[in-house]
């Protein structure tokens, strides 16, 4: 009954749409897991409520990726060479070790990082293999002709299905390890005087100390970090596509790159027409009311609930600061609301979410395993009575709320737009037809020091050559 | 009687406003001349309609600057120390000038454009100074207490009043001579393998001789070219703000840079946050009738006006083609309403619009002088019954007019969003605070050569010391 509900809810929106802009259109979602995918669903409802119909390929190992949860949304399923519980695990362990390595210093966290996408990699290779080489499924979505491609990056395999049907791809991306996948596959630049390598908790203001270590970083993330698993990728991407290729090029086909941060967030830094940045696209304004029967166990100031949506807490008008573990949604719900957060981050990009957030003066960072109680007690009392924590706060959300139309607006805008152009080739940079050394103008540079050099050369042998002359004249000279 | 309908119209705006958002602002514009301005006019009319009051500085030189054809518009004037007469014929010699060198190859071109600047740059500091050191008008200024100024960078001086005024710098911009005030002044990244240089009439695809001559064109803009006449400017801003200071580092302070340029026109390359692309702002649709007498001394198809506007032109329904000197406005008006172009481009950007053009398929270039007018013909010809042409032109138009916000809304939104903020430092990038060295790093780089410099040193004196210690014990040993 429920679902026959949704469905006609389902057929009405496409009609809707079909009747009013005749832009409806057909959306495949390569999905993330966790916190990437409960992102990215918000996206998908509102593409949904637009009339368009999204369809998200599902693995038999998919955690949260859950159709009863989502019943607006299709999903085309395929068995996985992983079960479940073994993805789960596998996730439940990355977890811990990777929290654990987060706590040492840059090397051991970037080799931490590296082992951790190393094993990523591995589990989603197989995962990818199993949809690109499922004949059934893939005819299936040859037949259903899709507009466009929607998906995280941090688990290829989007970008082969999309050169495999042959449709646009759209990105939805927070942030890759070292920046790798934004650099090599989208060309953005990173210069390394001001703009700090992922995992290094630097601002944009960096002493000559940190920038010498920002440079450390950025060549050993370029030459050695980013090949992490490279190789199994473009060999199973060149076979699949009975051509030589490589992961990064595959991705690079990418037409949008819907980033998931903005400048109240992030440091200011270069751009490309084709990344468009829709960080706090998930929050959402709250008019938040509970009216349970009060627990008589807890103190009086302490409510304990089962669970209350996160973004709906952070808008109640007494929420006064934020505890939080540094997560990118969390943040931008704190920043969106307006309320100055104590971090306390673990792993990934949290503790560069937090020192984002302190760098802005709107948390106070702790850590976890050495904080005592006083510690935490001091850091909210700050947070909390300091007005210079609530007024940055409140600043880095009014740039949130300004803007001339909101993310989520633009996030859809554009994947409407690939869409409708099916593709987005006028915002595409030339740097992706150029090879790596062409792109640093290294071939120019080597080039035009050869004839520097050869220049050089000649004038040197020349003028000897001249002074031996001149020389053996006078010699002649003196003879006579 | 006009002026008192006038005033009142704008009163009742201003009331509207005041009553609506509180949100009015007090602009001050520092104006350019000629398609300059009466692009800039469009936008300033769009803020006195949304109830802000608009003020252009106007100098007694002023040429199309005339308050008698923009009534709803505040001017300020004052006296300069040049004649109308002698700057409107210092115009026109530039242009002869400019046009006779933009005949030749890229080096006349740019000693030529070096000379138009500098002599520009020579009566442009005049008028800055007529204006700075005019202290009746310096104070009227201050006591007026304006939110923000407007101002297009080819002629300078706004940023020196806006640094004295105290008050936040928007700017308009097309493109400077060797994008050298989005460089350094703007810190714009601008790769030498995929973007060419202004003047050069290269696309973003390159062969390696164009890259070549392309690095070589950067290097010599860099290094030479752009400091033009800096030395009286930076002498002048120092003096008149009492410290040491430099003109790109004072128009470094630009809260926003509004680039009369998109991507259909401009090929993809980096951007930096506070840079909005906003080309085409300036067009309209167009509902455009015409029933006046037909005049009989003419072929029965060439129609005679005095004058039409040239958007409205390009907007009527039976309009073909397009025949242009390939300026800015003319080719975003034709990109607007979708008209093939045959360009015959005379000076400046030019050139270089007419490439783009070409390079997009949605023009034919012809050249002025060496033209008959069987090519003439033959090119409007190709234009109009080739459908290559109209096909891509018809592209670039759909992508102008596919945008979440128009052009026009979002440069309005830029300026009255860094007149509700009072600027908006959340968009300034780090780099502003580098010194050029610290920003490509190459403190770092050298240091780091440095380090790995000393390091062999130390380690193949260490070797050294090591055999010869090694062979002594030897010798020792043979002889015992």
């Amino acid at each position: 009954n429920m679902s026959l509900k949704w469905l006609s809810l389902l057929l009405l929106l496409q009609l809707t749409c079909y009747f009013s802009s005749g832009r409806c259109g057909k959306v495949l979602v390569w999905p993330m897991e966790y916190s990437h995918w409960i992102n990215m669903k918000i996206i998908l409802e509102e593409l949904v409520t637009r009339g368009h119909e999204v369809t998200v390929l599902k693995s038999s190992a998919a955690i949260l990726v859950d159709p009863n949860k989502s019943p607006t949304i299709k999903f085309e399923s395929f068995p996985a060479s992983v079960s479940q519980e073994d993805y789960e695990n596998f996730f439940q362990q990355l977890l811990t070790e990777w929290i654990q390595g987060a706590k040492h210093s840059f090397w051991t966290k970037i080799t931490t990082a590296q082992n951790i996408f190393s094993e990523l990699s591995d589990v989603s290779l197989k995962i990818c293999k199993d949809a690109v080489l499922n004949k059934k499924l893939m005819t299936k979505l040859q037949e259903s002709r899709f507009d466009v491609i929607l998906a995280d990056p941090i688990i290829p395999c989007a970008e082969l299905v999309a050169e495999i049907l042959n449709i646009p791809l759209v990105y939805s991306l927070r942030i890759s390890p070292g920046y790798s996948i934004e650099k090599f596959s989208g060309k953005l630049p990173f210069p390394p005087s001001y703009v700090p390598v992922v995992m290094s908790e630097f601002n944009d203001h960096m002493t000559f100390t940190e920038r010498v270590n920002n440079m450390l970083y950025v060549v050993f993330l370029d030459f050695w970090f980013q090949t992490f698993n490279e190789k199994k990728w473009n060999q199973f991407y060149s076979e699949a596509l009975g051509r030589p290729t490589t992961i990064f090029e595959t991705m690079g086909k990418a037409d949008m790159w819907l980033i998931r941060n903005y400048w109240d967030f992030e440091f200011p830094r270069p751009l490309l027409p084709n990344f468009e940045f829709i960080g706090g696209f998930h929050c959402k304004p709250v008019l938040w009311k509970y009216e349970g029967k009060k627990p008589d166990t807890l103190g009086p100031n302490t409510r304990l609930y089962k669970w209350i949506p996160q973004n709906d807490l952070l808008g109640h008008p007494q929420t006064k600061a934020f505890i939080t573990h540094g997560g990118a949604n969390g943040v931008y719900e704190a920043i969106y609301h307006g309320i100055p957060m104590v971090g306390l981050p673990l792993f990934g990009d949290q503790p560069d979410n937090i020192a984002h957030m302190t760098a802005k003066g709107a948390a106070v960072r702790l850590d976890l395993d050495t904080m005592s109680r006083t510690d935490l007690v001091n850091a909210l009392k700050q947070v909390i009575n300091n007005p210079f924590y609530k007024e940055n706060v409140m600043r880095l959300s009014t740039i949130q709320h300004d803007q001339p139309v909101k993310p989520l607006d633009r996030a859809v805008f554009w994947i409407e737009f690939v869409m409708r152009h099916k593709g987005a080739k006028h915002l595409r940079p030339a740097a992706h037809d150029l090879t790596w050394y062409q792109y640093h103008s290294l071939d120019v540079i080597g080039f035009l020091l050869a004839c520097v050099a050869t220049a050089a050369f000649a004038l040197t042998r020349g003028c000897l050559f001249c002074c031996r002359k001149l020389a053996n004249a006078r010699k002649k000279a003196k003879r006579q």
